[in-house]
């Protein structure tokens, strides 16, 4: 090796040792007899000294041509540092040193390799291997490693395998748009990367691996939003012979194992809500449980009374903004503007101010009595100082919009703690939506879900109403994770294609393998797959999984430092039996 | 769960107790009055008992319809088996059946699910899933998983943190032929699947996450030669300030833990080989060093005698088979014609047998007295009963062909146990191959090795004969990893790209990003990479890496399974701006 020790190893225990050290120069400081070095590697920084009578004058001279993130080696004796710094591992000694030499000089980084870079969004990705060396990014990587370890760690305890499933596999219409392969063996025809290893998992339980787990590659050519990724990585798990509280437990047993190692946390059991109680109490299917603050539904209190907006409206429905029945004209205002924003939709916001003493101010108290609003106020339990807060119109956008400006409130009132963690689950989701697009179903989860067994008789009378055997595992208001028990029956598969408008002939060439190999001894089944990239966003409590992922793309799915895609040789194309045709 | 215990688990201290097993039927035998199913999961196999006078008369009757690998769901009590099964984990017991459900009836399989099967590779292949259920691929699949779980744990206990590199990437010229995809929000441009992560991993070097590494999917769109597949896993490995010795003793570790930890072996420190050496003794830069056999060169003692074939080759050079001196005429003609296969490409073999009486019997007598047969013997250290077996020709192609029939002869001495293992380093490869038929250098190993730093003023005035800071690990005569000590300076790299034949433009082009990251603080850094799924068929004494994969392609790069590739849409093609160019 190149050096004895790290930058981040030296105690006192070392006074006296003559090291040799290496590393990044992170600052230089020259008083002109004496020179620091802040030597800086993963592990740590350690300071270097170089002292006039004490040290070589040529290694002074030469220290002191030291720039911002020169590579460096250097050999010195570990002594004790006059005042020690209580910020730094490393920080009773410091390292005198007797040799030093430059490993490579840097050029001046385009922009600050600090915890805060005054580097924009594009310069860092460009430059993404110095950006990497800022410590709050080093430190974001380091953790999905850790995350990655424990995870493997807890399934192999509980006898999953990991099993490698292909990345080169066959395009299916059904879900989003696939990343293809042309073959230049196979010409005219293409491999796709895999969106998720669904089938390979579930044929890996016909197989009888009854516990398979894969911390796995998948691939979505979809328009990017910010925060979304064409490659991203799924931990894939599936099981035998289950039911779906198995599969609840074992994956809640996961994630609490994973909040406890990682972050020291001990949660409590997750509590499991229906879909349809999610989205009638928080209008969403991943609510932020860390805050109550549920909708209330008013109709019956609201209607008929001559206000013509509620009058009118499929759902009048609010939230209470508990303290803040002192808010200003002005921000009340601004919640008004916040949810007419497009992406929030509503038309405009009513309130009601319980005053401190006892009476309503509302914004529509001319259509209601004092007495009417005290009704109100009693729906939400509504105390002097309560602001609350209605929403009206169609039922689905409304709750939307409610959804959105509750999560607003929990914000402004900071009851959404970055050190706090609610997970729960999600269960009974619709098996299916309707696509007015293209005038039939789709399957809310994918088309190997298997109906709830007590609804399996509406699949052909009233498919809209039957619920899945879904569930997804929801931590403050983001889901990190999804599953279902499956269909392990050729009959139910087929008629849940059928349901779903293929017709027999495309089932059996897209998913003729996987019908056939349920009826060689398929296991009853079922799993989950959870965004690794967001798990460690939320556990981390960032909003941007960005920043754990080593070489992101931007939103056009570029990768701005190695410049990738880009154009191929017309022998490669000539080759793979293709040709590019721009329009 | 829909069982309370496992196929493997119940043993003398479950007497008398009630369980519910799940699992397929792998035998059944009706003898009237009882019947026996043996059911197998993938822990074991319990014994299941149906008793007249016992059981329900129903649920015998049930039970006398078992089909193989139908999946049944039981419970039953614990009793104590007549005679025990010492084959068995669970031969001690069986379980004496009360409920009998059966959860999915299987149609007669395609094949044999028992470890020598009836089926064909091609059929086989086609109903992997089945495939995966024999006990010999199930547990190489299992060993897979238990070598990953350990190089895992042993990496992380080495600081080694693991970083997942991008699948997009960009497509390169130099190197195999990769695969592309098409990019539909960037018409005409193509990512390009990696063939290993190399500019990454250093690229995370020049971050300063100093140790790194990656289990990771590769791909080469190469011509499949049997058990090469078109994607396979590295085991992906980079250090900072490092030098060979380093990396060598790092990696040599890891794999000493694996033998000691998945086959209980302790190996002996690695010995280390340069290349010539490998290629002067062995023929090959892989020898299988389980047995000696080296080779021995003639050319002094048997040239200008007078025969023609010995005197033109550029090179006489033989082995001794010990032993072997009562070859029939017959065997010696076969070795002969094994030889003379276009595979080998030799174009005659001289062999020389030292009989028992000391005397010497060789096909070229006539051109040579009994005192120089005499001398080649003394060469070889030939005692009586000993063959020694000659080649001659052109230099590469004559050693190649002697390396052949070393190995050839290897097997049919037993000398190449599937227990014995010996790994060494090789080490000393040239930096460069002259390769004919496009008139310029390419890179052995690739552009970003490094010089060997002794030959470092050769890279100019004498390119081929530089040797490369590069190291192959090799167990039995197969290559497993190899790695080098990688170019760090952006002046060296330019100087190796010219060397290569890259013009300036062209280097820019396609690493310009790297070479600009070598300015920016680049830390000296090595690494090295081993073919995973090569390295578990090696650990199991497997010639094929087939099993290994839980769904390979064949050589036509074809998933007959799923059968992909396959045609895709128009409209995915338009939208992807290509089509296909068929000829």
């Amino acid at each position: 090796m190149l050096r004895t020790n790290t930058c981040g190893e030296l105690r006192k225990e070392h006074l006296g040792e003559v090291v040799t050290l290496c590393g990044w120069v992170q600052r230089l400081r020259d008083k002109g007899g004496m020179v620091w070095i802040d030597l800086r590697d993963r592990y740590g920084i350690t300071q270097l000294v170089f002292e006039e009578g004490v040290t070589d004058k040529k290694i002074i001279e030469e220290s002191k041509k030291a720039g911002r993130e020169d590579v460096i080696s250097i050999t010195g004796e570990v002594v004790k540092r006059v005042a020690s710094n209580d910020k730094l591992q490393t920080g009773e000694i410091e390292v005198r040193v007797s040799e030093l030499q430059y490993l490579n000089r840097a050029k001046l980084p385009p922009f600050l390799i600090d915890d805060e870079t005054d580097g924009g969004e594009e310069l860092r990705m460009k430059y993404r291997y110095l950006d990497l060396r800022r410590n709050p990014v080093r430190k974001s990587i380091e953790f999905r490693n850790k995350l990655m370890q424990q995870t493997r760690s807890y399934l192999s305890g509980q006898d999953f395998i990991e099993v490698e499933t292909p990345v080169l596999i066959k395009s299916t219409p059904e879900g989003a748009r696939d990343f293809v392969v042309p073959s230049r063996m196979n010409p005219g025809e293409f491999y796709a990367l895999p969106q998720s290893p669904q089938t390979f998992k579930q044929l890996l339980m016909v197989s009888g691996f009854d516990r398979y787990f894969q911390l796995v590659k998948c691939f979505r050519d979809e328009d990017l939003r910010a925060d979304r990724q064409p490659e991203f990585t799924q931990i894939d798990c599936e099981m035998s012979f289950v039911e779906r509280q198995d599969v609840l437990d074992m994956f809640e047993g996961l994630v609490r194992n994973l909040f406890k190692g990682l972050l020291g946390l001990e949660i409590e059991k997750f509590p499991v809500m229906s879909y349809d109680d999610a989205m009638k109490n928080y209008g969403s299917d991943k609510p932020d449980v860390r805050f109550d603050m549920k909708f209330t539904e008013l109709n019956d209190l609201v209607q008929g009374k001559g206000f013509n907006v509620f009058d009118q409206a499929e759902l009048v429905v609010g939230i209470k903004a508990t303290g803040c029945g002192d808010y200003t004209r002005k921000q009340l205002d601004e919640l008004t503007d916040f949810v007419r924003r497009p992406q929030v939709g509503a038309k405009g916001m009513v309130y009601l101010k319980c005053n401190a003493d006892g009476t309503f101010k509302s914004s529509v108290d001319k259509f209601y009595s004092p007495a009417q609003l005290q009704d109100w106020a009693n729906a939400f339990d509504g105390q002097a100082g309560d602001l609350i807060l209605i929403l009206a119109g169609e039922h689905a956008s409304t709750r939307n919009a409610l959804n959105v400006l509750r999560l607003h409130m929990g914000d402004q009132l900071d009851l959404r703690k970055k050190d706090v963690f609610k997970p729960l689950w999600i269960v009974d989701f619709p098996l299916l939506e309707w696509d007015e697009e293209s005038q039939r179903y789709h399957a809310m989860h994918h088309p190997f879900t298997s109906p709830n067994p007590d609804d399996m008789e509406m699949l052909n009378s009233d498919p809209g109403s039957v619920r899945a055997n879904a569930y997804d595992m929801v931590i403050n208001g983001v889901e990190i994770g999804g599953g279902s028990i499956r269909i392990h029956d050729r009959k139910l598969q087929e008629q849940m294609f059928k349901a779903l408008g293929f017709s027999e002939s495309e089932a059996e060439a897209q998913f003729g393998f996987l019908m056939e190999a349920f009826q060689f001894g398929a296991p009853p089944h079922g799993g989950i797959a959870f965004g690794l990239d967001r798990l460690c966003a939320v556990f981390s409590g960032q909003e941007s999984i960005r920043d754990f992922i080593a070489f992101p793309k931007n939103t056009s799915g570029r990768d701005v430092m190695i410049n990738s895609p880009s154009p191929i040789s017309a022998q490669q194309l000539n080759e793979l039996s293709i040709q590019t045709n721009l329009k």
